[in-house]
């Protein structure tokens, strides 16, 4: 394992101020991630059915399959600006294709920000020959900064492993900050690989690695109008193209890592959040009703907010699991909090458990784990606490 | 009409301190409602899949079709309490019935607060005299007040309505505070009523009562182990049994006005609630999907801290629609903060909205109007703002 390396070969990046938020201001809203060849590209975008225009684009040219550049700004999400959005994204990567000398359908659209607002096109224009003339290996870590909005902390990671071809690095950037929730909401990642790779195969390992990643997070509920997670293979030549069950498995694996990292990141770093807990449930019949059951657990307000009062109140968890839709028996579960047992087949424990739990509960980072007793199938979501500082963030966040 | 009676004829009432929160405080937290002959009773009760003892109580006596009394407290919801609580609640209503000098079936427990403590038995025995000794016509406020957890005000309303038979009347207690969710979650409420009733009617009218007040309130999405409604008709005589489908319709209608009106201030007490919004669907295929709609933006947090922040942040409205899985197509919604135009077929307005939709957002209460132009089905839901006070109130109830 290769850790911490932000350079990935066949990739350079810039990021640049083009005032997108603030006219005038010199903070970074304006990011380029560039390829040297096109490169197999697969993504996944949000499932709400209001969707931005830059992840319309996206959809369209991700069905090519190869892509050499993505361009992400912050500030503006483009989302729900009719027709004057699509012509905006589609003029906006027209004119870094045009400085980076690629077909337009080679450039894939991400915008993340405020909601309705028309894009600033003219002033962004402005700034791409900028954008383009400045990329170089080292500033991944720019465009993390570019693309931050309520985010606190730059997002990237850089990991590596050795395939039968040689050492295999991936390094991945994302934007989390609100409204982090079901179905990936209001994410944008990118994950690089200096590897060749299958496009089908790709697109399954997202899939997967998704599944138990950006979609196993939840902050708030919401899901936004402009998630999307892409991985790009960049691998130039055939020596480095991934061949067989063993460096496959191998690849995988640091995709599911990549992409965990980046969502723990992301809920570290949830809006106002103090606690970041891992809720386990295990003994389900089958992984949706645990996944169902935990969900349910990770986004009740009750729980939420008991976590921030670091109040081992058992009843709201157990509360939360009785209105999930998934049955089971009251009467057998177990319930730890960390690994303090709190509740034994449906009868809180007789010894003093307070004291442990809650001195579990005052560590930043926890876990919960309900057993339902019912199967084998388990599932877990990563969460955070409710703040007032949520509110906080949230209640000022657009006046 | 006939307005703000607070006695109702067949029915007392009384509450006493029996120190279930605190021991040794004054505050009242035992109440107690009786009927002068056994009432036509009728109720709902949680669907929580972990349900407390008392609302095991209720249930099997709820299928003998009449109560004479009703016995309440607030400090320990006696859930999660195992067999323990089962002998509790029968004890306590046991207890009840003897001083009473009636069949224990006759008497209906019900309780609210922390889940999972054991009911302190013993202690409440004591004052079971002094509560039977102390009931009284005009006592019903103390019965509102007995029960309140985190509300912040006692909810009471008595309504009335000129019959062929003469006046009805109708009298309603409730507590809310915390959790006010779907499915009528953390909520008790007691509707008595001065004419005699069919059971088979009654129920009927109070599940339709029910469907569109306490179900269609929300404040945190969170259901709880305890919420159960029950209405009585305590009309003594034939002379004032309802007949017919004019003065049944007129009882429908009142029914509903009072679990609407109780419904409201459970609203308006929710838990650090500043706004008081009513977020009606219309143009929906049929009432499920309406709701479903209604529902995903009436608990959303981002809408909701929106609301809290007085920012018309239209754009988290048509997002949490678009997450809410029933399809619409967004290039024809129209949206209205209070009266005002924002959205119209899917197109922001050209006009200066936002201080017009500001000012309707400073008011206490204003409503959200959504058209998804797909049918004439329509639903509304009353939900409340997300404040850093509901965050200080949950995160520290029980430390």
């Amino acid at each position: 394992m290769i850790d911490q390396i932000c350079e990935i070969d066949g990739f350079r990046f810039n990021a640049v101020s083009a005032g997108i938020k603030d006219v005038g201001s010199t903070r970074l809203d304006l990011a380029l991630i560039a390829t040297e060849a096109p490169a197999v590209t697969v993504g996944l975008t949000t499932t709400n059915l209001v969707y931005a225009a830059p992840v319309a684009v996206t959809r369209q040219r991700l069905a090519g399959g190869r892509c050499s550049a993505i361009l992400m700004n912050s500030g503006n999400a483009n989302a729900y600006t009719g027709r004057r959005g699509m012509e905006a994204a589609l003029q906006l990567t027209g004119s870094v294709a045009e400085c980076l000398d690629v077909a337009p359908e080679l450039v894939i659209p991400m915008s993340t920000g405020v909601i309705g607002n028309p894009m600033p096109t003219e002033r962004i224009m402005q700034r791409v020959p900028a954008l383009v003339n400045g990329l170089a290996p080292e500033k991944l870590m720019d465009v993390a900064r570019a693309i931050m909005t309520t985010d606190t902390k730059p997002k990237t990671v850089s990991r590596g492993v050795e395939l039968s071809s040689g050492p295999c690095m991936m390094a991945g950037v994302a934007k989390g900050g609100g409204m982090i929730a079901p179905n990936m909401a209001t994410m944008l990642a990118v994950i690089m690989s200096d590897v060749n790779a299958d496009p089908v195969f790709l697109k399954d390992a997202l899939s997967r690695a998704n599944r138990v990643s950006f979609n196993a997070i939840t902050i708030d509920g919401d899901m936004s109008t402009n998630d999307t997670v892409v991985v790009m293979a960049g691998g130039r030549n055939d020596a480095r193209r991934l061949t067989g069950g063993a460096d496959e498995e191998a690849f995988s694996a640091l995709l599911n890592e990549v992409c965990y990292d980046l969502a723990g990141q992301m809920v570290r770093d949830g809006e106002g959040a103090t606690k970041f807990v891992e809720v386990r449930v295990i003994g389900a019949v089958d992984e949706p009703s645990a996944e169902k059951v935990a969900r349910t657990i990770a986004e009740s307000l009750l729980v939420k907010t008991a976590f921030n009062g670091e109040d081992p109140n058992w009843g709201r968890i157990i509360c939360a699991a009785g209105r999930s839709g998934v049955p089971f028996d009251p009467d057998r579960l177990d319930l730890f909090l960390g690994d303090v047992p709190v509740v034994r087949n449906g009868v809180l424990v007789e010894n003093d458990w307070e004291s442990a739990a809650h001195s579990v509960m005052k560590r930043p980072e926890f876990s919960v784990t309900l057993d339902l007793k019912n199967g084998s199938a388990q599932a877990r979501l990563l969460t955070t606490d409710l703040s007032r500082e949520y509110v906080s963030i949230n209640a000022d966040y657009r006046s």
